[in-house]
């Protein structure tokens, strides 16, 4: 088959809607596996800059458990929609860290021979200039990318 | 069906031959047409950089031609290996411009709901920092590109 194994880096924004839209149509056509995977920023990783604006260290617990617990509901909502829309196999994952690193470390590890990325929604000179997460999957990963 | 109308932007590269093998396996699978386009230099383009080296300035003719057949020929093979690998309808086109541009014009002006390009086969940190022709489709296209 053209893809065996489709990774959709989903995070609930608008293009990674229309980007679950078109790994699932694309996962149903191939017969290909659909992994599904959030990726959130952990507490320590905000700890700097909140850190500032704080007047006292709060203990992290809370926020990373929010933070832990709308990634998980995102890569539930994904992992229904592909399910219900008549993908065989979908299974969902989520992981703290950088939102590019952490996608392509998931997608080598799992073997996966296709990565669909939402694009920012930014305009053209916006877009080029800032660098987004899918400009940078693009330039790390090993295996195609298709950015919607 | 997932795509209707795949461009595939084909230059004769490495990266670029990958790209026309998934286009093909793609455009058979969704039983899309394909589109080959080959971008190439005008003469004019680069006669700043060339006249600083030549000692007078030669008609620029030749150059074009040369040009022009080379691109030719690309997009010739790249239409024939779809073909021969199942594709029903095929056409291959040529265009003088600045790449990413070019692309992205010629699949808007066609209707192309998908665009393929090959990445520049460049590690992921001179890739990301150059900035490829691929990061320049991803950040103009309004279609899904997928980056092979």
């Amino acid at each position: 088959m053209v893809f065996d194994k489709i990774l959709i880096a989903y995070d609930g924004s608008h293009g990674a809607e229309r980007a679950l839209m078109k790994a699932t149509e694309l996962a149903r056509l191939c017969a290909a596996q659909l992994v599904v995977l959030t990726v959130y920023r952990h507490h320590s990783m905000l700890e700097a800059s909140l850190s500032m604006v704080r007047g006292s260290v709060e203990p992290g617990g809370n926020l990373d458990e929010a933070m832990r617990g709308t990634a998980r509901d995102a890569a539930d909502y994904a992992k229904s929609h592909a399910s219900d829309a008549g993908v065989a196999r979908v299974s969902a994952f989520i992981k703290a860290g950088q939102p590019a690193r952490t996608i392509v470390a998931v997608a080598e590890e799992k073997g996966c021979d296709l990565i669909v990325v939402g694009s920012r929604g930014l305009g053209a000179t916006e877009g080029y200039l800032l660098g987004s997460v899918s400009h940078k999957v693009t330039g790390l990963a090993d295996c195609p990318v298709m950015v919607v």
